[in-house]
């Protein structure tokens, strides 16, 4: 597979939120060979966010970075309110004029908008929506013999770092010797980093299981030792629980490490309380009771915005309150925290397996 | 709302299993003026099946029933297979030339056949795909504040009766004083019967605690003062339990009844053990309260296929174990049974709504 070369679409928002350009460069296989962000041309990646270890330069329009020979656009970032400004739109069709493949994670599909279509046609540029679903069967429970043990990340709220810990996880597990391990994306960033994937948050509900398993047999049909699948949602959100149950029953997981930030009060805009250690804990391993048994075997703790201490203090608390491993593996590294977890990732069988 | 006269379309299968016909026949709210089987041709439907009650002729084809003057063709049952037999593709033609409303649960969609769509264009006949979900949005809390009591029907498995027994106890509660019970279909032949609702099991995952509420909202709209909403699949179903949770959670649902066929020993053709009454019980209020905390008041058993004297040895037993209001609505009736429950049906809030 020949590795892309990237050129990262992030307007006015690369140095604030652009959460699935900085996913992509900080742990993307493909190389990032700049960053289009008027608001931040002509200085590096790694001039504006240095933990990004990025040297790659930010410049003010697609047209401005063609001779760096990017080959592909990836849009970085969802434009406020929805619509594409004019800008944008400007700089998608340079991008698809000079032949480079557009990945988007945005929820309207490039490839349905009829001048991007129209123009991708007449140049043979190809349009990757990654958000837009493959047809996925009901899940059958193939997944259940897939020889390699699976990990699932879940957690306590949205964007407090499940796809993170997962793609650490599976850094550290290389690195102590796993010589397959994978990631398995389930969302729009994870896709772009790894290259593959669903979303299936926009898969139909009947099918979401069912793709959960598609991407599970995919990861063990490529040879994998180790799955890490990335969790979505938190099991008390309002709106996304159901994908994220998807994922608990469709992965088949042998083990789950919950992500926390121990900052959250309430579940994004929603009143609901974030739910504590061993509450989490509990309803998890209570629904995975009931189809195929598999416990919480580590706590990864999101500590940004604490000092070291504090974050230490927290990451202390976790481990007493629960007597699992406990670390911040994004801060302080995932070796220490992926040793300490090892030992309890084990196949499990599912529930009635002789009926 | 005029009321259709309603044709039915079930080839070879209105005696066995065509699900959809019998609930619109048992439940609807519209005529029912004769069904297409040839299969059985010339009888009644209450000589082939005397508990739907309906002395509608059973004719050999559409073109039979147009002088009884049918406003509108149902498809009762899914051909076996998927695709659709040459005969029923002739039947449905002669009805969409006739003008008859086209009403379909199947999972293809009829209004996408370009044979179907340019036949109605031509006769002015619409097309109405039941599963087809219209747009909705995130779920947004709103149904939190809808005045009316919300019960849900939860359930062991499919299949098992969670749309009657919704249905039962809304004839029930009219029958006991209450002056707009309203019943919110959330699958195709619910949809059918009351003529509106949303195919959840349809509708993209992140949406469908959305599509839940939306049809909360709606009934809420209409002034109803007690709102029974169908329930899907199973909290422990390997494929279906992500829909059950978005009808639980999107509902805001006060109380649940759990619907229960004490002899399934299994998921539908999965290895995973039904779980018990108590099982169930806990498992439902624990997901719930962590969001909106919320009771199941009552058992509603499926004894098909027991005697009346196992019937009631369930019943007993169900009562005993949970110390709740226990009965087969469908055989027994649902007075006594929603005369036991209703001192439960409350108001209930949202955890955290002071945030």
């Amino acid at each position: 597979m020949t590795r892309r070369r990237y050129l990262v679409l992030a307007p006015d928002r690369f140095a604030i939120d652009a959460k699935t350009a900085h996913g992509v460069i900080r742990y993307g296989a493909d190389d990032v060979v700049a960053v289009v962000d008027p608001s931040c041309a002509g200085r590096r990646v790694c001039d504006v966010l240095p933990h990004l270890r990025s040297e790659a330069p930010i410049v003010a329009s697609v047209a401005e970075a063609l001779p760096l020979k990017p080959t592909a656009l990836l849009i970085g970032t969802a434009p406020r309110g929805g619509a594409l400004p004019p800008s944008w739109r400007q700089d998608i069709l340079t991008a698809i004029a000079a032949r480079l493949e557009i990945v988007s994670g945005l929820h309207d599909m490039l490839d349905d908008d009829l001048e991007f279509h129209a123009a991708a046609m007449r140049s043979g540029a190809t349009i990757w929506d990654v958000r837009k679903p493959p047809d996925v069967p009901i899940f059958s429970g193939a997944a259940y013999d897939v020889a390699a043990p699976i990990l699932l990340t879940v957690g306590n709220d949205c964007a407090i770092g499940k796809m993170s810990v997962a793609l650490e996880i599976v850094d550290a597990a290389r690195d102590a010797g796993k010589t397959n391990p994978r990631f398995v994306p389930t969302g729009q960033t994870g896709i772009m980093i790894a290259g593959w994937g669903i979303s299936v948050d926009r898969v139909v509900a009947d099918f979401a299981p069912g793709a959960a398993e598609q991407l599970v047999l995919y990861a063990a049909h490529e040879g994998a030792d180790l799955i890490v699948v990335e969790g979505q949602g938190a099991i008390n959100h309002p709106a996304y629980a159901p994908v994220t149950l998807a994922l608990m029953f469709g992965s088949a997981a042998d083990a789950l490490v919950l992500v926390c930030d121990p900052r959250r009060r309430h579940i994004e805009e929603y009143a609901t309380p974030a739910l504590g250690y061993r509450a989490l804990i509990d309803l998890h391993e209570a629904l995975l009771a009931t189809v195929k048994p598999a416990p919480v075997i580590g706590i990864a703790l999101n500590t940004r915005g604490l000092s070291d201490d504090e974050a230490r203090a927290e990451i202390a608390r976790a481990k007493t309150e629960t007597g699992l491993p406990a670390d911040d593996v994004v801060r302080f590294g995932a070796a220490g925290f992926y040793k300490d977890v090892a030992p309890r990732i084990v196949k499990r069988p599912q529930l009635g397996s002789h009926v």
